[in-house]
């Protein structure tokens, strides 16, 4: 379903002025009264014009460069000078116009109903859907980004998450150290801390993560290691394999951390930021972290090609509400909860993508009759 | 706040008619188009008047008496041969109306905010709204309702549940078998399933709950366990002690159970019905079912003697976001979730209380100046 | 793997007395001192000889009765001059013995292991093993009981739970009212409480339930239902179309109830009791109140014909760790815990055991080599 | 409880060698078989003697220097040619002895008991005890180094926290960026993410964290802001005001970031080990990523003056089972669970250590009686 752009041809449009642009007054500081983005459809008006500022996200500044360009920055990105958008209002009426209303409600919302929460693991998942998502981001040329949490990994969904990479349903991977880390311990010793794969702990164990990461750190390099044949399966090495590119952000409770893991955080969210502006959808699985930094870089909407809007699909997969919950409470309104276990998750969603792909194939197949 | 009934004087009322009755085919059967209830503020119109259905609650029927007078009754309970309203509008076309839009929302629902989910573990607890809430019930002759789980007991805030009762707080208390074998068992052996006051299993404790049980068995009834002096302390002491009512309810994982606890559910919910109706105010700790069973016979407002309504609140305190949430999804939307442990929660209410009955006194002790 | 019952030849028994009874002195209440039981393998001396109490189960009394035949007993089951054991002592001293020690630990207990928790979603979850078992059980004439909550219904495992009722895996199937309610709604409306099969909530759907509970009441059991075509498929339809028994039992918050819930609690724990004293296996899903129920009734290791033990596979399936972890603190200890989504939980055990029994067609098809 | 070191002079020692060391291939590289640390005292065999390695703690080498003092360092800090313990062994006859069996078993760990559970909502809250561990800590020199999480902020602890920094009862803060930032939104604006103190949303409130983060950013860093009157309560406020030492470590999906955030992961693990290495306790809330970075940071036991070691008190709090849990299951086995809100664990927390102030002031006041 797609949302047209607001016609600003409107009488209710046409009486308001374009938006006041202050200078920043050091680097990565903002003029007093800034603007302040969110993730919904933004638009300003400058010299009469109604225009989306580009890569947008929340949490941001809205900057008109020389050209007459407005971005979407983030304030330490902005520079002495720079002319920043103020204002406080969302209406319109200060040259800024936030589109709301864009999720049509079904029910009345103030009737009386069951089952009106959110996320709630007793509501139905509909694989179907996601699946035929997926297909048509493969098929469309777009560009979905999935983000992962280390369970993903301890809970043996390393083989499901290996088969979207090599089969082209993965735009870009963003995860932490700590993904790689049991991937590729995984890989060598066939635990992830120490436990194999039917869950049994092994004595000594715990050292097996710290001899995965030094085995890469020797080799110089992820790339490397797959290349030595050090890492001969799993997440990473289709990474390397198949030219999907990731990007490792460092945390403070890494080990190692692995060669190519950006430890720096504002550098990673400059890496992070290069995928998250290509985003035609988002799938982001056991980790709130990540889910969340990513939904901060994210809109809520994408525009197509002929200027109407569609909502970015946003899945957010936890084994508790709560995450998603949280994911929504920090902005990311337009995320769809999936109250589940990673490993299933994945191994179900891969499941009905394979049906889809055989459906389809048969009916490709199938002579149509030649009339109905 | 208080909310005014619907005028129905108002023109988009007077073409309707008065509503349909069809007689029940059998006993515990509904005639078909049986209109089913929620707990929103219901009228309905009867030879011209409207009229509020006496003791209502959710997932039941209408029922007209011969005096003309209408009941909200559960299907169970309707004999053959009893009028029964059908329709399923809520429009008052029909002649049933279900207010809605009682309660006015501050925020624009579709601007872009942070944390606007219903129940998280990272909003705010407002103690000090509460206490004085609990004063006021007390004060102006309500009848707060008490549910309780377990959990309650086995984290030890019998002392301060006792605390509550003593002085006041409590016009029932409605809980299960569990509840009162712990506090019994905490009462004579200073355990709960073993386990002492600080955590430590005790090495042959998993008998002790069974003993405490087997104790009131012999003396007949809990009454007489705490006149014989078997039972010295705790919630069902207080209860006895301060003749505050209680219903204890069976349910399929019980051991015992302890004389008095009702077995037959259909029993049990009818003697719980009898505080439910009561009921101006419903505190809910630590229990999904007690919670549900008792949100199911409550009404989201109650009447007041002037023909105006105010929200019944409904305080329901858990340690995870899921339970409040299945309250809300099984009907009782007026519920406030607080989000923690059932320990603390006894123990910080009942020290807000403490502290407001405290600054109050001292208030009433001070003289006021003569002239402001 | 099984387990010897120990040695009683040994030194260290050959001491010990038989064990001592006491009358009990009134019906439903125990002498002082009784004997408590656990789940665990319990051996009691009477007249010289050390034998298995019939019907193991814990929280419950050792009856002996005119044949010389001892029995497990609720307290309540006890009347007055039964003779039931006394003594609390478990090493045989008081010719009461309780086996422990029979798991033996893969890894020292006290060394330092990472994920060392007894149940996590981080860790894996291993379907063939159980769909193994499941398959065992069906061809060993084993009698694995099922054990489901309502949110089985609402995420839609109503077709594979069918499917599992179909293909001969459900020796009985216990669960409360609530899932046949929200069951029969989605076989007779498409929905349960009122929300479809996709999530989507529906205007007015909140009486649905109400209305499939009346059908089933007006048609008088839901046999009859089923029989008169007024509910087409599910669960509740598998179960009366394959002759699968089934227990619902009653709760405090239900709505009905449906025709055939047991709602006097101690009645329905005895028609639970047929079913548990004859389990191979059990499987508890998206349920804390009827796991525990059931887990109470159960023994944590079954006696084979040959007289050896063998641990009664109980696998418990929740999205939280807490209620595997609870289950487990109520004494269910060899529950093996699963977090997951009941819904995706089912769907790809369903797909396991296909996969396993496709894998035994092709080996039994396929000629064996002449020689190796 | 202090527990003594091993006897070294025990015949089961005497025949093991000293331990093996080999050179470090390259920076940050370590040689094949290097000996993997945990957090459980460790002891290493050097020219005959066993020595307890210097900064202890889990995930890393044993480095012995020029002096022939062995170290305890992250694999990264290690440089080419550094001497580096090998083994496999924790048993010493690798000449590297890990101490286990430290904490003894009052219960006999296979019986059958209720409620053992390690982590559960369900288990009482000693906070006297607790109250008094920190008292102690205060009076004896101790280093109680605190972490905390946003919830702490969100849920209104702030007034408590400063309370504990402010009676030094805090020897270090280790924090993100986000704690930091909704503390000085409190501060300046009344709100969190927008939300007020009684968790009402605020229209427009979505910009006022970044206009903190601006504001501070303007000012040049949080002590500025305090010393300018920018900040006037708080977390941030009272460690400037009272010199409390903070190390603020950045996360990739961070606002701002504040100044003085550290923004590189290696270098804000520095930043903490320099507190870690001081730590006599360790009070973690409502985190989980900076508490296992923390418990990856600190050994499970303290070494006294007297060459005893004492477990280092290790309190972790959360809303769920799963972060203490998840905690204990990355190896920071000592950790004592706490399952409740935030907020309410720091408001009783205070309460008690200021009950037991006043019981230790009055005991003090009170001339003792001439005999007893």
């Amino acid at each position: 379903m797609t949302i047209p752009p607001p016609d600003f041809a409107q009488p209710r449009f046409t009486g308001f002025p374009d938006a006041n642009f202050a200078p920043a007054p050091a680097d990565g500081v903002l003029p007093d009264g800034f603007f302040s983005t969110t993730n919904f459809p933004t638009f300003i008006r400058v010299k009469g014009r109604w225009v989306a500022p580009r890569e947008p996200r929340m949490d941001s500044a809205l900057v008109l460069d020389r050209d007459g360009v407005v971005w979407t920055r983030e304030g330490r990105r902005v520079a002495r000078g720079d002319m920043v958008a103020v204002g406080d209002k969302e209406d319109g009426s200060q040259g800024i116009f936030v589109q709301t209303q864009l999720v049509p409600h079904g029910v009345d919302p103030d009737a009386f109903t069951f089952m009106s929460s959110e996320v709630s693991r007793e509501k139905p998942i509909d694989y179907a859907h996601m699946a035929r998502l997926l297909i048509e981001q493969k098929e469309g040329g777009g560009y979905p980004v999935w983000v992962t949490g280390p369970a993903l990994v301890h809970s043996r969904a390393r083989a499901d998450m290996s088969w979207f990479i090599a089969n082209g349903y993965v735009g870009a991977l963003l995860a932490g150290n700590a993904v790689a880390v049991h991937d590729i311990e995984a890989s060598i010793y066939g635990t992830t801390l120490g436990m194999t794969n039917t869950g049994e702990i092994t004595q000594g164990g715990h050292g097996l993560h710290m001899r995965a990461i030094n085995r890469v750190r020797a080799a110089g390099s992820i790339a490397a290691a797959v290349n030595q044949g050090i890492i001969t399966d799993g997440i990473m090495y289709s990474c390397v394999k198949y030219g999907t590119p990731f990007v490792l952000t460092g945390s403070i409770r890494d080990d190692g951390p692995l060669p190519g893991v950006i430890t720096d955080m504002l550098e990673a969210q400059d890496a992070m930021r290069v995928h998250a502006i290509k985003a035609t959808m988002a799938i982001l699985i056991a980790t709130a972290l990540h889910a969340i930094a990513t939904g901060n870089m994210l809109p809520a909407f994408v525009q197509l090609p002929d200027g109407n809007m569609r909502e970015l699909p946003t899945i957010c997969v936890d084994s508790s509400e709560f995450v998603v919950s949280k994911l929504k409470d920090r902005g990311t309104h337009q995320a769809f909860g999936v109250v589940t276990n990673a490993q299933d998750f994945m191994h179900i969603l891969r499941l009905y993508v394979e049906r889809e792909l055989e459906a389809r194939a048969l009916a490709r197949a199938t002579p149509e009759p030649a009339a109905r």
